[in-house]
């Protein structure tokens, strides 16, 4: 019986008279396509080409969650109310204390085909959030301390600054939840390594620089790794708006993907300076 | 005695009652200070800057113009009024028969600290150009063909679509001024080799990719290379609205950059697949 997600950061969320996605024990995660919202419409149609398109390599296709079609389900309100939803993979299934950050990816989110007032509207949230300096902006998370929970309240996030953002990146791989000095404990083994976010990222970063296929407006990187001892993850997802590449790179999200890059990479290079004096202090 | 350059193809041109720059014969190129524009005074502030900067590689800095102060000159326009000007290295001294792109970088060239008018002024020219969907857009060219030299208005290169863009792009580097069916005879010595434009370009690439020092908005990469015989070359300029980093990558220049590299990587890759089948036919 489909539920309501526990570890949602990002995205539509289920509240008083508002209908949101279900997960179920199989890993499935279902996102409610309301009639009349051409987004919905948007991603299913993205999700149904991409998943049939053989230009996407197979180590590509594995940053994106898998694709089961719609199907028509009762809302996360109302059993009496059946609305199609778009299945997919639940990204945090089996994850016992998931940690996890939704970063929206680009230096602007508004997307060519937009009307004017939608672009209004982007263009300044984009102005008013670290989109424009940074070109990528937090819109949620969750960490796992031993002292239990840290989910910062939403609208908090969205108006996290530069400082907010630098800061909270360390927070993420760190085991004190000490908010002006984080320990960065986590980053060598979730950052870092042939297989953490680090090494994802940069194998996106490469896809980004070749492919002319599509253009990700809005679209975000979904970071997570389990306290409870699962790999670290790099997905991408919402794609409501992503758009026919036409022959050009996305710079915009590559350029923001390249940002983001640096920040970690930062973090890991402080983080092996910090450790490095120690050990030879020994010697 | 500093005249007027005859190969200048971007930036503001002498005209009737119009200061312009002004080259010598030892090579070096004066742009006109006027008084109280900011833009000359930042631009100076940055080459100031920029010169005695450390952190900039030997090998980077090769790519700017070398900077040699200011100094008071009688204008373009009139022997009888004195004006400093920016003393910098003619990028094109030594040509004979130069063929110069002027392409301007990023997807977009307002900046943090614009005015609200400078904001929407630069925004809509942003629009209105390749600027948004490419990453970038040309400013000004000139190319020398067989038959004479091509140097299409200004007004008309502004106005280039992303069609235009990509057939330019191979014009550049053609024997023949046929705007539907260019050669792209000179395209693996101007783009490819060693050190060609697409290698320099990716040099640049890995310095954006680190460098959190300079955000350059509105700067231009000036891509030149001589019929009568000298390598090609890539260099920056403009630097009007060069701000300070402040710790993030340039992340609109970079991914303006990258889409830049992807067309003239594409131009390559189609040059030596048209080549190659001929040459196997033949064993």
């Amino acid at each position: 019986m489909p539920k309501q997600p526990e570890h949602q950061v990002g995205g539509h969320e289920a509240g008083p008279g508002k209908v949101g996605p279900l997960v179920d024990d199989s890993g499935h995660f279902y996102k409610p396509l309301h009639p009349g919202d051409e987004r919905g419409t948007h991603e299913v149609n993205f999700y149904t080409s991409f998943s049939s398109d053989p230009r996407i390599p197979s180590s590509i296709r594995s940053f994106f969650p898998a694709f089961g079609g719609t199907k028509l389900l009762p809302t996360s309100d109302s059993s009496d109310v059946l609305l199609p939803h778009l299945v997919l993979e639940d990204l945090l299934h089996g994850y016992t204390s998931p940690c996890v950050m939704d970063v929206k990816i680009g230096a602007r989110t508004w997307y060519p085909q937009a009307s004017e007032s939608d672009f209004d509207k982007y263009l300044k949230l984009d102005r008013e959030s670290t989109t424009v300096p940074l070109g990528f902006r937090l819109c949620g998370l969750q960490v796992h301390h031993e002292s239990g929970r840290w989910k910062p309240d939403r609208n908090k996030v969205r108006k996290y600054t530069v400082t907010d953002v630098r800061q909270v990146l360390r927070q993420f791989v760190s085991k004190n939840p000490d908010e002006t000095h984080p320990d960065c404990a986590l980053a060598s083994s979730v950052y870092g390594g042939s297989n953490g976010i680090l090494a994802q990222l940069l194998e996106l970063k490469s896809w980004f620089e070749d492919q002319t296929l599509f253009h990700f407006y809005s679209a975000s990187t979904l970071i997570s790794y389990d306290k409870g001892g699962m790999a670290a993850r790099v997905k991408l997802i919402d794609f409501a708006h992503a758009m026919e590449g036409e022959g050009i790179i996305d710079h915009n999200f590559l350029g923001g993907l390249c940002s983001l890059i640096k920040f970690i990479s930062e973090i890991l290079t402080d983080t092996e300076a910090e450790v490095r004096p120690a050990n030879n202090g020994i010697v």
